[in-house]
């Protein structure tokens, strides 16, 4: 098949997510186990989403709802006083995570055949937020934002390939996470999985998926442009 | 006011699209006058949106409007005979336009401070292949296709401030074209004249605005850059 275009999962996949809020939640609540709160936050992403998937609260950007969880989490967790000024600062955190390594290297040989893309639950102006702060080479902003609902939805794959004007088939999904793959290998995109081992810290337990899983494997963005002959 | 992102008109603003249109006929159609055909298909392009503005047909994008406007011309001068697969590579001409020699530096010095996404009445894969060509450092593409209307309807700019989730005082619109600037005005945005003299060849006459019409004036990217303070 033809690949055309790659589409990109970040949080996780081309951004170190955790890293980037622990050093956010550290510096804004000293007082706080970061680590841990910067783990529970990310655990209420699911949840909050699960609302406009299954239809329960009509769509709301994924700004709102960090900032919902954060606020949840500031009232438990020992974070109550912090004003309103460091609150919104805090929730921005999410717009100015710090790529992986390899992500501007490898993004930069796929983008000499592919248009790249992001295919992201974060809404665009945070994904424009975070292409800008690493440097990344993008072609195309596309996010959950523009289908009014959240991934793993089938609509979302399908508006993204709508807006590429590609067939599914001629779009290759990128991520660390099977379930995105699964969704995206479902409407008839091609799938690559990207090992991130160290997402939810070195501590966590990391599971790789069999090796014929998905169409392709790498343990990063670099591998994953020489699996492409780039 | 703190400009946060800038939005750039793209065709004669950042890419030269009559010189790659010319290449482009020219190849396909060594027979024609490739210039007076390029400047005839560009011409047919106001009127194609026009439709869709004035509610007499429903959205559709500009892909087909440049392919409509493409069979039309060939049909009056010349070219009934081009096959379907001429055809279509001819029409993505419009996808790999070559940018203005300034634009990549200026881009480049531009994203330092701020985000910067296209706004451009063409579709999401034409502005996705046009980055690609010209390997463009934009953060984000923001098109007409998400508003289903054309600049320069109002919508096309209130719906890019909506998804840069910024109010349109922070976000400056960047144009070769006075009405395109007017347009943004009106909503709130800032706003930047670049002089593309050249737009319509070297033949053509050049009419500059007033030099108090807009928020800023410019040359070219590079001195937008400079009188942005970057």
């Amino acid at each position: 098949v033809d690949i055309r275009a790659l589409a990109f999962d970040i949080f996780g996949t081309v951004v170190d997510w955790r890293s980037s809020i622990i050093d956010a939640v550290h510096a804004a609540l000293p007082e706080v186990d970061a680590e841990t709160f910067a783990d529970r936050w990310r655990g209420m992403y699911q949840p909050a989403m699960e609302q406009v998937r299954n239809g329960s609260r009509p769509w709301i950007k994924l700004d709102a709802l960090h900032r919902e969880s954060l606020d949840s989490l500031l009232h438990t967790h020992g974070g109550a006083a912090l004003d309103e000024p460091s609150r919104a600062n805090l929730n921005l955190a999410w717009h100015r995570l710090d790529p992986w390594p390899d992500a501007g290297a490898g993004l930069v040989r796929l983008r000499r055949r592919f248009v790249l893309a992001t295919l992201s639950n974060g809404n665009v102006s945070l994904l424009a937020d975070l292409v800008n702060h690493g440097a990344l080479p993008f072609d195309c902003i596309l996010s959950a934002e523009l289908a009014k609902d959240y991934k793993p939805k089938p609509i979302v794959y399908e508006r993204a390939c709508e807006l590429l004007d590609l067939p599914p088939k001629q779009v290759m999904m990128v991520a660390a996470h099977p379930d995105d793959l699964d969704a995206a290998a479902a409407v008839g995109m091609a799938t690559a999985f990207v090992s991130r081992p160290d997402e939810w810290g070195p501590a966590a337990t990391f599971n790789p998926p069999p090796a014929d899983r998905f169409d392709l494997q790498a343990s990063d963005l670099v591998e994953l442009a020489q699996k492409l002959g780039l």
